[in-house]
């Protein structure tokens, strides 16, 4: 399953002691090929973790053989001392997997700011171990090593003709902005050079992963890589890929989604009729962004004048006294005036679907994003302790 | 005391039934001359309440007679019959007073989307309650008939050679962007004519209301009113007056933050050495705004990671990893790296000093903001039922 659903990759998932209660905490995926390609898409926040870093380098040649994943320390802003961490993390696997350390990539996710000997020493340990435990069956132990506060691992698989794409993920978040670091890895045994693995992976994660935002907050360490060993031995045809590719990035996100934490509401925010396709973007950010609105869905409240007041925030084209609003399939707001009663919304499933008609254009886009909850404040507030 | 502390006031405040409590909710203050100049300022949100609206065109010339306002409804996104019960209030307020109703404001502050029939007859009823009951001793009644969820009344007075400037506030926000609506008037007896008084008004709000930023949330009704009498007959320096009028404006802002709608600790952000006052605003502004780093304050959590990874997302000039972090006197980052550990920063009291050295050139801004708790939470849920 997940990354090892494809043909031509291996992963392990083992406890290395990073995490206190002694679950798994450090994953490893290799391609064992015949290719050897790979792509990725990182945080776009200027404060990138070490791992960060390490792996845009890496990345650069389209060559990817091996991800080191760990929990338990994102290992950012720890200073040199930290680079070295992951450089020799890096050089660890690359040594045991007779590769070279540039092809090598590494994530980290956990705390900011920690990543001492002891931290490394572990990491280090654990990637040997994970190394020694690789097996074509190891996708479930990896994806359960690179929980945090996932209550469950994230795992997606798509297979079209003769070719699959397998994937895992973690974290409740998004690349730019995102929160409580993701990371993913995605696997296929289809026949692509970098050049197409990198075009299908920035064209499914921009209409997925960029479209999650649980609480705006641009995590440090988000990384999203795509490894492609080619095993299958077909080569498919671009868009259909592409489309696969989406689809197994757009499942993974609705379970990042469903899992935020401390939620208790998924909000889809579709907005149509806009001018443009970064107008309906925007708009949808604002509301997902806005405290205010995620505490009334939190109270089953659709208080849809929190709606107009955050997308007036934006420089969108539309009229705020010219714009429709429906939650849950009842027409709440009329031309920027009440329509049907706040009483005929029922907010009680954790679904909920939020529609904003900007009527004037025809561009779409949907974002996805959670309520803000007593648990969102007290998982966040007790996250170091 | 408050609005009718400076010379050429009067004021009142009633309940008018639009709070179901039964407390004061329509408040009138007016301006008994001899001159009767007015500015105003208003929340940038597009969507603009009908008050917002009534308001910009009101004080277009400069002259302002008094400031009808309620809590109770916002009277926003109410149409076309909304804005005829804004300009009904006017007209009603003009008619007992014996004035223009273009030199009549009007704000309101309350839930977005109510304004009916009832609405409006307590509006226009309260108004004229308010002005039989008008007197130079109604300052403080009416500091109370503004409050939403306001604990206390928020007043703040200066006198100087000659004159006062007093002022009045309600709601734990700001103009760009800002929360749970804010109202605030202030009046002064010195002898000012509308552009000076405009100038003030500007140089004032744009270091004290402007830099509250409690939640990130912009308001559809934010309005500050200043109205001069001029009845000291004695025309301030005006380097003077400005300080002066900056020094009710900053007493009111922490008054606002110090009674934000769930808080538990009023969090002061000052960014130093900044190559710009606007880059220091931007990084000051991305802490305030990011939900993790005030879950942690909630928490007394000094995680200086998250403050990090908050200013990562701006395009303010500095570099990630040559930035120091002060929190309560206690240095836990230095050039990007950890410092004191988190044991040394006491986190228990209600204040929190917060200081972002970016190291590269001379600017200093200060934001005022507010941490996430599960009272905001619950607060802002509630809301409107």
């Amino acid at each position: 399953m997940s990354v090892t659903a494809a043909q031509g990759f291996e992963a392990a998932g083992v406890a290395s002691g990073l995490k206190s209660t002694g679950k798994k905490d450090l994953a490893v995926v290799v391609n064992r090929g015949p290719l050897k390609v790979g792509a990725a898409v990182f945080t776009s926040n200027r404060a990138k973790a070490n791992p960060i870093i390490w792996s845009q380098q890496a990345i650069a040649d389209g060559v990817v053989e091996a991800v080191v994943l760990n929990s338990g320390g994102a290992n950012c802003f720890t200073g040199s001392f930290g680079f070295q961490t992951t450089h020799q993390t890096a050089e660890k696997a690359a040594e045991l997997l007779e590769v070279s350390p540039g092809d090598v990539l590494v994530c980290s996710t956990g705390l900011i700011g920690t990543g001492d000997e002891v931290f490394r020493g572990k990491v280090l340990d654990g990637t040997a171990a994970a190394i020694a435990e690789l097996s074509a069956e190891g996708g479930a132990a990896a994806s359960l090593a690179i929980m945090t506060t996932d209550s469950k691992p994230k795992r997606a698989v798509v297979t079209d003709s003769g070719w699959t794409i397998g994937g895992m993920a973690k974290g409740a978040g998004m690349l730019a902005p995102g929160l409580a670091t993701m990371l993913v890895v995605i696997t296929t045994d289809a026949v692509l050079d970098s050049a197409e693995a990198d075009a299908a992976l920035r064209r499914a994660t921009g209409v997925s992963f960029d479209r999650l935002d649980s609480d705006g907050c641009m995590s440090t360490n988000d990384q999203v890589t795509l490894m492609v060993s080619g095993a299958s031995g077909v080569r498919p045809d671009p868009d259909a890929f592409a489309q696969a590719l989406t689809a197994v990035c757009a499942d993974l996100a609705r379970q990042l989604q469903g899992d935020a934490e401390g939620a208790s509401h998924d909000i889809t925010i579709e907005v149509t009729h806009a001018a443009s396709e970064a107008d309906a973007v925007e708009v949808g950010r604002s509301v997902a962004r806005n405290n205010l609105f995620k505490a009334a869905i939190f109270g089953n409240d659709p208080n849809w004048g929190r709606v107009l007041a955050a997308i007036g925030t934006t420089a969108a084209a539309f009229d705020p006294y010219d714009v429709d609003v429906w939650m849950n399939g009842v027409r709440v707001c009329t031309a920027g005036g009440p329509d049907a009663p706040r009483e005929a919304v029922d907010l009680t499933p954790r679904a909920t679907h939020l529609i904003i008609d900007l009527r004037v254009g025809e561009a779409t886009a949907t974002i996805l994003t959670n309520d803000l909850t007593h648990d969102y404040v007290h998982e966040n507030s007790a996250y170091s302790s």
